[in-house]
């Protein structure tokens, strides 16, 4: 017949059909996304969410693991247990870029150059916004890192201290998340190097220093100048280390 | 006794038990990351599986959905199906960046800066790697752009296009990943935005393409001057919009 012909002349692609628990756990997430539940809120009960939902019991679990994975609930056993909203925090975010930068094998080239449009301007927004809180604990870092019997993982640790140290002082979150996530695959890249030898930490430690002079002083033009010198000289030092066996970095 | 007394005296904290399939998606995780299994590479199926780990079939199936929540497998229904290796993404990396946008209701002020720490930087850098397939990319959003009849969402959209394609143009995939998440967050921040006028829109046009005009010529440091100056105009006209009804955006 006339009809059935036109009927068959239609032709579907594949339908994807969203499963359930994705469904669920959506709905959750935007309701966290949003702020409508707060940090710390309890999510009703398993069988409250059944009863809501009129899912099944094991949808409802499914939901909440697929939360629990993307950090955003935290499930806790026992009698006071259960399912409680956590926001998205930097140190998360912070993970998946660092998932990122393993994963598709970042060159350090890259890493470095990122961090040397991202630093600059922390340094001039610490300048303008560091509190005394933020200055000790630059202090701290710059004292860490000069400590003559550091060995190679103390100074790196140091180092990565004093970097987000200078990104927390910008009090922007964003920038924050970005130079935790980036200063712990840089310490990684950087961990076997044959170029961090004595004089590399001296001028490490100098250039640390008077960075955060300028912090202190207010004055974000030297801060993001000295900044800019201090991750450019680093990098060049760090990606030449294949041709050379030692390395001058100036500050 | 004695010894009962010294015994009674160690106290232990809260122990976390890692759960099993938590256990098997971190090391399938590490083989991802690490590379040593390729993208679209099929997982043994969920019996095999179970087999080589010793594991019930529940916990290797949770362990899938784990790894599929994350975005580092793709689970395929039907008869060529099964889970299948997937690396991460830019996309990915920015769906993240953007929930952490999303979730803690970062400022648009935070955006803006970020945006005016990274931008500048990428324009150099595609002054220098660009293609001619990137500047073919600027030049389609440079037309889009400049488009008479488009209305404020088409205008938006090139807009974001064209920050994208300065970034892609730059060839590093970290500044890719965090100009997609920023490029995104901050068209939905301006949206609803009354400053977008048609002397906006103008000015907008006109950067766009004095920038553009940098890339292609390959003068890094003009390239990025007017990068500057063009994001810090239009950050300084969005954060206004509070204020006035109409806003002048320089080029």
């Amino acid at each position: 017949m006339e009809g059935d012909g036109a009927r068959s002349a239609i032709t579907l692609g594949p339908v994807d059909v969203p499963k359930a628990p994705d469904v669920l756990a959506r709905e959750l997430r935007e309701r966290i996304l949003s702020g409508e539940l707060k940090e710390g809120a309890a999510l009703p009960a398993e069988r409250e969410l059944v009863k809501q939902t009129q899912m099944s019991r094991a949808t409802v679990r499914e939901a909440l693991r697929i939360l629990e994975v993307q950090n955003l609930v935290r499930v806790k056993a026992g009698r006071a247990g259960g399912a409680f909203v956590q926001r998205p925090t930097t140190a998360s975010m912070a993970k998946s870029v660092s998932t990122l930068i393993r994963g598709r094998q970042i060159k350090l080239a890259d890493l470095m150059e990122t961090r040397e449009a991202l630093e600059p301007f922390c340094a001039e927004l610490a300048a303008i916004k560091r509190t005394e809180a933020d200055l000790a604990t630059l202090d701290r870092a710059n004292g860490a890192i000069a400590a003559p019997d550091a060995d190679l993982s103390q100074f790196l640790q140091a180092n990565v201290d004093w970097h987000v140290g200078v990104a927390i002082a910008s009090h922007n979150e964003l920038l924050i998340g970005f130079m935790t996530a980036l200063s712990q695959a840089i310490y990684t890249g950087t961990e076997n190097a044959a170029f961090v030898d004595d004089s590399v930490r001296a001028a490490t430690a100098r250039a640390h220093k008077s960075v955060t002079k300028a912090i202190r002083d207010k004055d974000a033009e030297t801060a993001g100048r000295r900044m800019r010198t201090h991750v450019h000289t680093y990098a060049a030092a760090a990606l030449k280390v294949d041709q050379r066996d030692s390395i001058t970095v100036d500050n």
